[in-house]
């Protein structure tokens, strides 16, 4: 089931089931007014929701057409956004690319961060940049969606609270982090509002890609129309889904529509490009000296979307362009 | 105006408003069902809940009684928490306390970290520890809750968005610092759910006590029924809360209801005490070579409140028993 969140003037939005094939919605407001009450109630829900899709798929409903510029992120703000960096890759990469060392604790123990979730962009919402020396780029990631997840749940416990996935695009502003990481307290002003794919989809529509807490599918990102990277997000994802639920309710729990973020995905293939900016650059470092790919500046345009082995689009697609704010 | 959140057996509870002497409350459910709510249309309903609080003041109202056990956090789940350390006594003496430096930008740059806002726990609810050796600690903090608000506001335009003002008790696991911040990417599972006091009070509440940003009061923390600290929260406030707000919105907006908090209340008067264990602990091992002051373990008990000038109590009390999870 795919669902979404269409912008109706209200903080929120309202809540709309999404056709199979991602052409039309039915509206849900009778079930759950928005995405959020409906994970508050998700049991109550889920079968109401699931009935809507299937009317929107044999027919017997005639949805609406579906406008992806008439969307809000499918939470356009959310109690909690916690991303972790799974990718060890990505961490290897970016960390030499600021001349820092990668945690002697790797492999053992998630990186995770705790991000700002009260303000999310829409999956077409321009993004604003202040200040081009601010150092913009992308970062697409897999994320899911908590139910009401208690303190101290196992990894092999976890996947019940798996509710729904998500894609985004954790925008970051790279030269704020040396400074901002200096002070030890984490990121802040370097991490931006994030921006969301149009839907939140529930982890039967991958069907075996869903697999061990990780998505077994490549995720897409595209520059100014030119590929810039499809990394398998299955294999290299070190801290799979569960192990990060495992990570973060070691000391408290959290409440129902907590997004979790895998990270960056990042192969160490080369042929699979990058998911961001900053890859690409260290690696320009490491062949040649010098980082030749700028930032993104005013004007530049990036996609990111994940297909399913059929070609069909699973979130639909991140479409945004950089403005001046 | 005093406003509170009743425990009435949904997630986000039921909005009252509380008699100016602390003893009574009106439900306010037809102004707005929650706090949230009533913070995502601030200027729609702050007159109706002024005038439940008049009616409550002059008797023509019969609040019903009110009983601290029966509220949760006047926010129970927030869109944002952020919290700064504005008290510069306090991160001196902290980061001493674990061989670290205090920033190079300490008096220029404000520190905020990002917390977790899904689960907070109400004034007088026990807080669980799995493992003592985590190294339970309080912290006696002021907040404020914002309005709306943008991107890019200075320091002297801040002043608006403030709409509320609460006091928490920022829990810490002092011993799961170090790991954490050797990993770069802030404090995660040190910081488990924060406890919130009974009221989030409006700002003319303090009458002269609130100036330039700061609360010119002193902010009391008792453990086990022995003052731990009364440090004014006023002149040793380095960055004031519309510094804090320039700082944060530098690179995005946020949302009604984000909480800001001030950091750990502290002074560089020894007398003043301390408003968290880590500074009691520091100044044993400065003074006599080692931390005689263990942190909290089960059956602990910490009261902490701010009072006006009269004696009356503010905020309300938080007091919370630390038990065994």
């Amino acid at each position: 089931m795919k669902l979404a969140t269409l912008a109706d003037g209200t903080r929120d939005g309202a809540l709309i089931v999404v056709s199979p094939d991602g052409v039309t919605f039915a509206r849900a407001h009778h079930i759950a007014p928005t995405l959020q009450a409906a994970l508050d109630n998700w049991e109550g829900a889920e079968p109401g929701l699931r009935s809507l899709e299937q009317m929107l798929g044999n027919g017997e409903l005639t949805g609406e057409p579906l406008d992806p510029n008439q969307l809000l992120a499918p939470l356009p703000r959310a109690y909690e956004w916690i991303d972790g960096s799974a990718y060890l890759n990505h961490v290897r990469l970016v960390r030499k690319a600021r001349n820092a060392e990668p945690p002697a604790t790797l492999e053992t123990d998630p990186l995770v961060y705790q991000g700002g979730s009260g303000t999310f962009l829409a999956p077409t919402q321009d993004i604003p940049l202040v200040d081009p020396d601010w150092g913009l780029d992308f970062e697409a990631e897999i994320c899911v969606v908590l139910g009401d997840t208690p303190q101290g749940v196992r990894a092999e416990q976890a996947e019940p609270y798996v509710k729904l996935l998500m894609v985004c695009n954790d925008i970051t502003l790279r030269n704020l982090i040396p400074t901002e990481l200096k002070k030890n307290f984490g990121f802040f002003n370097s991490k931006p509002s994030t921006a969301f794919a149009p839907f939140a989809i529930t982890p039967d529509e991958l069907g075996a890609a869903w697999q061990d807490g990780r998505v077994h599918l490549p995720l897409s990102t595209w520059l100014n129309g030119e590929l810039a990277g499809d990394p398998e997000a299955g294999p290299e994802m070190h801290f799979s889904f569960f192990d990060l639920i495992a990570h973060i309710t070691k000391t408290r729990a959290f409440t129902a529509g907590t997004i979790l973020g895998s990270g960056t995905v990042s192969n160490e293939d080369r042929e699979r490009g990058s998911s961001c900016l900053s890859e690409k650059r260290m690696i320009e470092i490491i062949d040649g000296g010098e980082a030749r790919t700028r930032y993104m500046g005013p004007g530049d345009r990036v996609r990111i979307e994940m297909l399913d082995e059929e070609g069909r689009s699973l979130f639909g697609a991140i479409e945004q362009v950089v403005v001046k704010a």
